[in-house]
């Protein structure tokens, strides 16, 4: 191999089947070549391209009979909640949270529980093409180590909560600093960042002094906006009103700044979060399970407000698959507001790739397969019965396929999922822990709150 | 072996796992032994019961680490649209309707293509767990021949419809005589009913002709009922009633009458067609997607409403994924009722199983795992991080499953699909011919509709 050849080397080549770029002119491409290096996407081109048979690569991937993706952007987990999915289902909201959530999180969460369910949690999202996430919980340097050891890409935020006692503000900035100047180092997979749960659980303080950290270490500041109904009425009534204008007064607000949920708005907190520049994070069937609401997308979206989608916790969902996720993204706002034209699937898939990237400030490094970016891809396999036949890519990747058609999937240029084995997870293991743990919880959650 | 064992030898054994059986009772089995001959349960017992030791089987199939349970029924079909999905979504629904799937249907549909496009349809029907469907199309014998080479369970509905010009009565009656006659003998798998298109698109002739000709056969009568708000405008304005109180009029409600959708309707007719003993069938994916409504199936099921779930045509779905459809149901109601309580996952589970059975007329003989019924069974496979860990299989297989957790179906004592292989289906002849019949559709719409 002459010394041109060997420079052109690429550690991945995928070729075959038909690219959906997800950049800004949306294109596509059939058969593409697509060349990866040092973890980056280098090079994108059809077959025809001469340049592309200049190069060799260690590893080739014959994409035929696929779609080739980027991989989806989860922007709003709590992933060691897997650990109660199932546990209390089809209760009252106030009931699920005060009588089975909470206390099973005060009785059962701790650094071992959070591990333990942040890998199995990300070994779904792996299978079901999910490339990077935004978690926040407790013990969240827990998370990160998971990402970590499974090649996963992460926003791990730190989080903060003032139930049941007001935090002291110096010593919750000293821990909110340590977190991220820990993380800051890792590397490219890891993006610390930081979370406050809500406006109704964390006090005006509380509020201020974790953005002012985030601020002055540009991160993101995660919080849990307008939900319920209920957390409306709470802050009106606490601080006369609404969240989002309590928000803004504390100058929690601006482009760094992540609202989950938003599903209680009014028109001028809409404009208030698109002047902000804050970025939306829907879970729509979080929200479904939990009658919490149904956020107004479409308004959101016209009005210029970036809006990536989120799962949510797996105790409120209670699967991590984003796929299905876009699914009912696309049907749900069409029957809301009687109108099947809203959230086209075009729109959908954005949302959970580039958009999502927006979301996560992360837009000049993942979301779209284009040179330069990091290479974080899968690919779907469509040779199958219930993705026949294929007129519009789109339509089919978010209305019929599910997570279980990703048969590969690379983050960073490294393949971590390839015919739907996990590479560099010990899946049996860890399941075997999450059982064990699941265990402990069922035996003493019906002894005392059953 | 001696002459008891051998009066005593099974086709199949499948011990191993837990099984819902759906029952009444809804028992629950942990390490359960089910024997199987002639096409039906045989027995279901614990793996204690010393009687289960007694039987020798053709074929053990272990189901440790799965669930065993009913086949799901799919009440509402109209299979060979698989070959329209994705051809025109998320348009406006006269638009979609008029200007694409009607005109697509008078080009392209013929006995071949709905041969094919049912093949497919029962392919994925088969990988993603269900057992039988209720179907209404054109050319319905073709669907009914699908679905004995692939060895499903089928009620055929041969389909009526007046538009653009109305039937001849007579001439309608004799193919809806001839058409219950020919299937009536073909055997167990295949039940032949009638079907009137809907209210609006059939003549009141039609409607009552039809149902004469069903009541006389004794087979099912199966209609679209107050999909859109529109249909319940054209209905007033034609007739001066809504669309229930009209058909009520007509005398085509009774218990073999089964209304497909009913998203509109006012509390009078919900006590109609409870004390008609009308049979639903509830599509919310089809109906989300065209935005059509949501049916207030948590009040019919309260008034004592049977209730089944579908998931419509893939033009409009775009899947037949019924796992997809329970998930859905439950969490899509809660969010319209704001009421977290309400479509708890047993109930959705029911719907999909013993109440989709009593809505087809079939509980005596499919819908729960009961000594004495048809062996339609599925196995699904838990061992999957998704579905770790199971404090609670309805909500597991409710919220979190899908399709392609199913790992073995058996249907009338037949294995026909066994680790996501279809054993009597030709998968990749049929998506061949799929997409031949694709191209040429994409071909001619293109140049024809645009």
């Amino acid at each position: 191999m002459d010394k041109l050849m060997e420079n052109n080397e690429l550690d991945i080549l995928i070729e075959g089947g038909t690219l959906l770029t997800m950049s800004d002119a949306l294109e596509v491409i059939d058969h593409p070549v697509i060349g990866i290096k040092n973890g980056k996407i280098e090079f994108v081109t059809g077959k025809d391209n001469d340049g592309a048979n200049l190069y060799t690569a260690k590893k080739v991937l014959n994409a035929s009979g696929s779609i080739i993706m980027p991989g989806l952007i989860n922007t709003h987990t709590h992933l060691p909640m897997v650990c109660f999915r199932g546990l209390a289902d089809d209760l009252p909201l106030m009931d699920w949270l005060n009588n089975h959530i909470f206390p099973a999180e005060a009785r059962f969460v701790n650094r071992d529980m959070v591990y333990a369910g942040a890998m199995l949690a990300i070994a779904e999202m792996i299978l079901s093409g999910t490339t990077t996430f935004c978690d926040a919980y407790f013990y969240e340097s827990s998370v990160a180590r998971a990402a970590i050891d499974s090649g996963m890409r992460a926003v791990v935020c730190q989080g903060f909560i003032d139930l049941p006692n007001p935090n002291d503000p110096v010593k919750i900035a000293d821990i909110a600093e340590g977190f991220i100047n820990k993380w800051q180092k890792e590397g490219p997979l890891i993006i610390p960042a930081l979370a406050c749960h809500s406006p109704y659980t964390c006090a005006p303080e509380t509020l201020s002094f974790i953005k002012n950290v985030a601020r002055k270490a540009e991160v993101l500041y995660n919080i849990h906006v307008s939900e319920t109904k209920d957390e409306v009425v709470i802050i009106r009534k606490r601080f006369g009103k609404t969240p989002v204008k309590y928000l803004r007064d504390l100058d929690v607000l601006d482009d760094r700044t992540v609202a989950a949920h938003c599903n209680w708005l009014e028109d001028d907190e809409i404009e208030i979060l698109r002047d902000c520049n804050v970025k939306v994070s829907h879970n729509p069937e979080s929200s479904m399970k939990l009658a919490a609401g149904c956020a107004p997308i479409p308004i959101m979206i016209k009005k210029g407000i970036t809006v990536g989608l989120g799962t949510d916790g797996c105790a409120s969902n209670n699967d991590l698959d984003m796929f299905r996720e876009m699914g009912t993204t696309a049907r749900l706002h069409k029957v809301i507001r009687m109108d099947p034209t809203v959230m086209d699937a075009k729109m959908v898939l954005k949302m959970a790739t580039i958009n999502g990237a927006r979301v996560l400030g992360l837009e000049n490094r993942i979301g779209s397969i284009e040179p330069g970016k990091f290479a974080d891809i899968i690919i779907v396999d469509i040779k199958k019965p219930h993705l026949t036949p294929m007129y519009n890519c789109y339509s089919q990747l978010v209305y019929s396929a599910s997570g279980s058609d990703v048969k590969t999937s690379i983050i960073g240029g490294r393949i971590i999922m390839h015919e739907r084995e996990l590479l560099h997870v010990d899946l049996p293991s860890i399941m075997y822990e999450v059982k064990k743990i699941s265990q402990t919880i069922a035996d003493q959650y019906t002894v005392s709150g059953g």
